[in-house]
């Protein structure tokens, strides 16, 4: 079986590349989202990514992934810290899902190292860089082969 | 050439499979270092594990690191919410190193949550159970391939 | 004179039914609000709902409000938690309104026991199921027919 | 059958109508009361009231109630934010409970906002005056004919 | 060289000359626009304005500033305690920016003395009503004709 | 009517143009006086500009400008942090006042987020450099010439 | 006219002369009653004491205090760190009122630092011992004859 | 000579057996009174058990023990958390005391691991259910026999 | 013996009369002083009154007092709330003194119920008016008079 | 059945009797562990003592206990207050086990009243001396003849 | 080269030997003076001491050491606890520093721990008594005669 | 009479020379050892040193000096932070001991500010390199020459 996973983008990494390269790296979104897909058809999957600024969006395309996918890889980004309806919302769907980050967020700013994300995901990933989606979509693929990575 | 990494497993580590399997699944330890040290073959790289629940022989194993090791990759165990010591010496050694926790940390107690180490290393991986650590290879060997991964 | 409230429901609240229905209970947000609009007819008044994932979708419509509503029944999600802008615009349009949550939000997370939007509205109901809601326009119609409400 | 309830009334609220009327409003316990049996009795139930300021006497007065009450509206007045051994009456007893107070109490004093008792009821209302009552009756017979509400 | 500023002003804006006016004055936010564009223009200056109830819109408008805008002058509304995705895309566009409120924000609800946008602008105005645009914009324009006022 | 300002400058701002030039820039106090006198100069007002690092000194002043004053400009140097006596004094003068500070105390140490004094001020600027002294003169002067600006 | 005073005491305070005296001096209440009925005598007035250790008796007899005494001077006994039923108690008779301590709380444990009771009272004074009653009875007794001294 | 100890239990203890079986175990108070009494006799000591949820009368019994008790075995119930009455009670009669849990009080609610009584009795047992009980009375019997066990 | 009292007045003390009469009263300091030193003179003593807005000022007289007075009165005005260097002066001289104020700090702004000078006086008073430098030259004497109030 | 129990003595108890007797008395540990292990055979039981400075040996010890040992006595030493690393070694083994402290915890610095260990173990005993160990020891053995006493 | 230190003693130091000798010993002031200008002279530099208890004579003192001095010796006295000024002059004038405390300020009470001085000298000693001051000479003049102590 | 010290070393400053030279420059252990043994020859006294990673052995070797030092220099390295258990040792051997660091550690992160050993030793020295141990072994001596030194 072909698993089906949704790619989630959260607001400013659309500026991948262009933004703070000490923190992000140099590599454009689109050229993760590119290798993203890539690596999933090697491993017989599908990957659907999606980047947005806006909150409710986010929530929106998470509610969905209920109707069509195996799995979830989400960077929230600055929502990490605060937005609790996204929370809500991964946790209502009960996918598997990771949460990764490019930076070492816990190197930086303090409110950085709260995340409200991750109580409610299966795993997180942090500080290695495009490298992240890559680590959380072999270990998502894993264990929906495993049969389980779902919340209990 | 051939990375060379330490793998440390820190204190009740050794009860892996016996102890809690809820929050750190079935395998035991030594399956984990077996799995870890075939990855690192295909990957033409060594890796050496070490497991200790000694504060001073964790330390001790991060200082000679310096003199063999491309990278480190660490689950601190308890120790990773108060050894500012441990820190230290992976902030001293200035090698790349991935944090990796089995359980979802961030899920547990409230004071799982805060990590002293997560500062001073490259990443973190949580929550993925024994994929966690092959994450953390991957990465890391991408990272030093890349010439980079350390420390700046 | 026929009283008209408006009905707004935050984030997730469209998966109700489906999700964790052991905190919101099994009857969906369709059923939910033709009970409420039937309600509100009962008592020679008028009842219209909306739900929105969107942070700014509930402000416009709660600023909108203004234009034709005498009162507001809210259950702000998560944005209960901290949505400052939510509230800004509760306190802004000044019409009475109260504040609903399905579940008990005391006995939670630690996390839902802070709501921001309390201190700007005129009562909370929280813990009732669907119950809660028909207390509110209760409530809200009694305080209209009174001739108060609002904010002082 | 006729489902019993316990009104219980905390310190100084025997003060109604005369203390600090603009938090409280004008109307007086007796009327109160009076008005909470009445509406009990068009719903075919029994509703007893009584008031103390003694902290041990209300707890007697709970723990009472599991010999003959079906269910428990309580104002803790100010024990609300301190009485962890009203608390434990409550959750001893088992019984469906609804915490009112007629404030706002979110909008006041910062202490206001905690309680302690919340945790451990079916649901609270707050803010909506003597109406508060009269919603708190409604849902809890609601909870307790269809066969619930109370603390699992 | 002409100048160009991007004028934002986020949630309950719109509402202005008719919200609290104690806090925010009877002036609206068309009048204020109006007056700022005039002042840009005896400036030699071009400026645009923006309102929007939605932080998802407010970070988009701030991601195109890169694009055509010199400078940003910014009023975040109650965005401006906790979105720290607005203050990431702030960062992430480094162009020279000025936070302003209309109000003495020091001076009302404790919340509303935390800025987390502020560490990311050049600097704050608070509490001078619409002069304070007025003294963002000649601050602002006067910087931009020094050659500097980015973020180092 | 000629509006008479006074201008405060507290500790070690004696020493601008000499001090952390990155933080304060390289203008020197007598060079901001002078600039400011001719302002209000042109604005046909009067201003009497005044350094101490004494806080006694900084007191005197405030409770002698009742006398003479129409308004102050104040920047408290490292007082803004802990002095109530200044605060108190402020609060006493009842004179429309603003805070000013040079360089943008929200993106340095924690310690210079907290102003004491912006509770009891008009308004604050922060980060404008020596262009924030003219900014909140032409506010000041303009809320002045509208009959207001005094607190309420 | 001869006004009437009524003086409490908190629980613990009957022990007094036997109690641990570093703090709280030989002197016994009945001694100290005596004092306070002749001194009160000597002004014209008339003091009726009362001792209890049930928080709701004291709360009793401020709340009867409304029918018959023009002033109280109250000493809460451990009760000042947590009753805010007894404050309460207090808010709602509107009677001006004295909270005295025997010892100075400030310095001793850190408990004793906060009182819930001192926000609603006309003053406080401590650690002046018996003389305390008698500084509180005369300045009571001073602004009932100035026609004030109540809550505002 | 035969030492005499008082058995306080506070507020819910009556519940014993019926209440929450999980934390406080199946055997009712008159069943550990009773077996304490034999215990005591079988010590050649006399015991005494009351059982109160008043704070004043646990406050009484306290004191009277003064008069003919040699040391306190004492359940404090939920007034451990917040009875600074209580605890002044017992440091004022400075007897030998032991505060005895029946639950481990460190496994529970966030609020159970403060004791505001700890510090003034000579010991505390804590979740180890009815034996507690037993091992206070045959420390504190230990204590006396070696002449101390009271507060310095 | 005729004893010698110093009454030290701090920060903005110097406008009482003007300053904000709701909390301060319209009593200016002269009559005050005046009303202080007649009744000194009434129980045979001697005061000596003084007012700074300087801290080092009032520091400086602090320590004077050590060779002529026997006690000191002290209304610290803001630097009660941080003032270290006047506690320190005050622990230093060890005579008996008496902190004033003439509002009820406590009712007011939370930074005004901290005081770092109160764990080094003898007592407080607080709210009492005028009257409450009355009370404590009373309260003082009468200490004096029985040869002890000072620091032990 | 022989019970067999482990004993473990943390950091510092090797001193006993020569440090801060006032705190810990004057028995060494030796005389301690001959006491507990005659009580031990006195009950059919058998007890083995381990004294260790180190933190790792502590943990070894414990892992060794799931080995042979029915049950755990610990008086953790300062690790009481900081080791999550023991604390996560007592969860792994899941035997019964009693913390003990031979002073007050609770009656000292503010540290000490912090446990890592108590929400791991079966129940916690301080104050008691010597005592405490015996006490510890007979619940114990109580605990597993009723077949019980590990943790749920 | 004879280097020239600047010896700053803050408020209450001019009592030293009659203050508190406990914790500040018993030896004046003077004598401490004499002993380090000696000291410095056996070094062959110079050494000027100055004491204050105005927070703005220390400012302006250390001020004014730009212009002469190659280093200071600091005991801020309770300045050191909040005094943001002193601590901005010390930045201000980038000269080697090194603050001193005679007592251990660590082992008094909690707000002594804190200091805002010490972030900005180059090294801080405590405890020593008057040694502390020579220990703080002859490690200024070694990292002068070493070229550097500066601030970087 | 020859005093004998002993000088520890904690984790991680066997790195010394090699480890973040910026904070702790460049010279090796074995190297100030020797420098240190040569200055304690000088004053006629002897020093043993000593470094150890592991927290036991520290306590080990500190437990040890009770029988043969006269007094301690210790640099605890990260375990000044959080090592309770050290604290102990240090003030159950009754030594006068001197902490030492080699970087000023109030001006790194805030967690290296708190010292849980500074409280029981005589005094610290910090940020003053090697000659910080010069310092502590003057200033050590001196002390003992003195007949004190010793914890009260």
């Amino acid at each position: 079986m072909a698993y089906r996973i949704l790619l989630i983008h959260g607001p400013n990494l659309n500026l991948l590349g262009d933004r703070e390269p000490s923190h992000y790296g140099t590599m454009k979104l689109e050229e993760i989202n590119a290798r993203m897909e890539r690596l999933a058809e090697e491993h017989g999957a599908e990957l659907r990514a999606l980047q947005s600024n806006s909150e409710g969006a986010l929530i929106d395309a998470i509610q969905e992934a209920r109707l069509w996918a195996d799995g979830i890889i989400i960077n929230p980004g600055a929502y990490t810290h605060y937005s609790y309806a996204l929370r809500d919302a991964l946790a209502a769907v009960r996918l598997p899902a990771v949460e990764v980050h490019l930076s070492n967020v816990h190197a930086r700013e303090e409110f950085r190292r709260t995340s409200v994300i991750a109580p409610v995901v299966t795993g997180t990933v942090a500080g290695l860089g495009w490298r992240g989606y890559a680590a959380a979509l072999d270990a998502l693929l894993g264990l929906l082969a495993d049969g389980g990575g779902g919340q209990s």
